[in-house]
């Protein structure tokens, strides 16, 4: 079977301890490319840009409680069944997150986000920057839990 | 040092087979979870959403391609010298790809959707749906090369 082996391209520093689910808002952290492999050169630019997105792994997350199926976010009964590639929660094959943050600042090898919703020492496995084209370019509309259940998130 | 073995989660079938920069727009693909791991359930709910953000492997890029500092954006020498983490180039640490798509439709374990830019057989390791609440919150800018990069892109 063909697997891809990813390497962390640096860390979360600074944030959040605790991976509850709500009021990710107000963090800040750096994201500390790894000093070994990269040089500021990596991040030149990326201070151009207002927002990045950020590629990481939930390396908190046991293998075996990966889901496969379908559950209710948050195992809320009220909210429908969902499949896993239908929701954003951690529990996920690969267990990778992808969030997109604002940038405070580029200094070196260290970028400062505000809105990353990812816990201290989390691995990181790429940044991307943000570009108007990438976003959707039609109305997005989403079933209506997703409100009700991000409604505390930042 | 540690590292993280990430499985596909099915393969793109259909689309483009050629992996140039432009004209992306038109693109229909369809995404086959692998059916040895996955059942319907796994994108149960999908379809209650206008977009779907689809996360693979450039599985076509050579390792030793891999830049990990700056370059000029397909390599264009009249835009800036831009470190391989504030542009979206396929040659980059860990060769991961993360695109918004529109879903066109959902039937068992294949997802159809418009938009993605990657190519007939293209490794697929995660789904996420795309959020309101996960776009950026704020205005979104970015350098002058990015559009004239990306007039032709879709």
């Amino acid at each position: 079977m063909v697997s891809y082996e990813i390497l962390p391209i640096g860390y979360v520093r600074g944030g959040r301890l605790d991976p509850r689910d709500d009021d990710w808002g107000a963090t800040r952290a750096v994201i500390e490319l790894d000093a070994a492999i990269f040089t500021a050169d990596a991040l030149v630019g990326l201070e151009a840009f207002s927002h990045a997105e950020v590629i990481f792994v939930f390396d908190r997350v046991p293998r075996d409680k990966v889901e496969t199926g379908a559950r209710h976010p948050r195992n809320r009964a009220e909210w429908p069944l969902t499949g896993i590639f239908a929701q954003r929660g951690k529990n996920r094959p690969n267990r990778l997150g992808a969030t997109i943050c604002r940038i405070i600042s580029v200094d070196g090898t260290r970028l400062t986000v505000a809105g990353l919703d990812a816990i201290d020492g989390t691995p990181v496995v790429d940044i991307k920057p943000v570009m108007h084209e990438f976003l959707p370019r039609e109305d997005v509309f989403q079933p209506n839990w997703v409100a009700e259940m991000m409604a505390q998130y930042w």
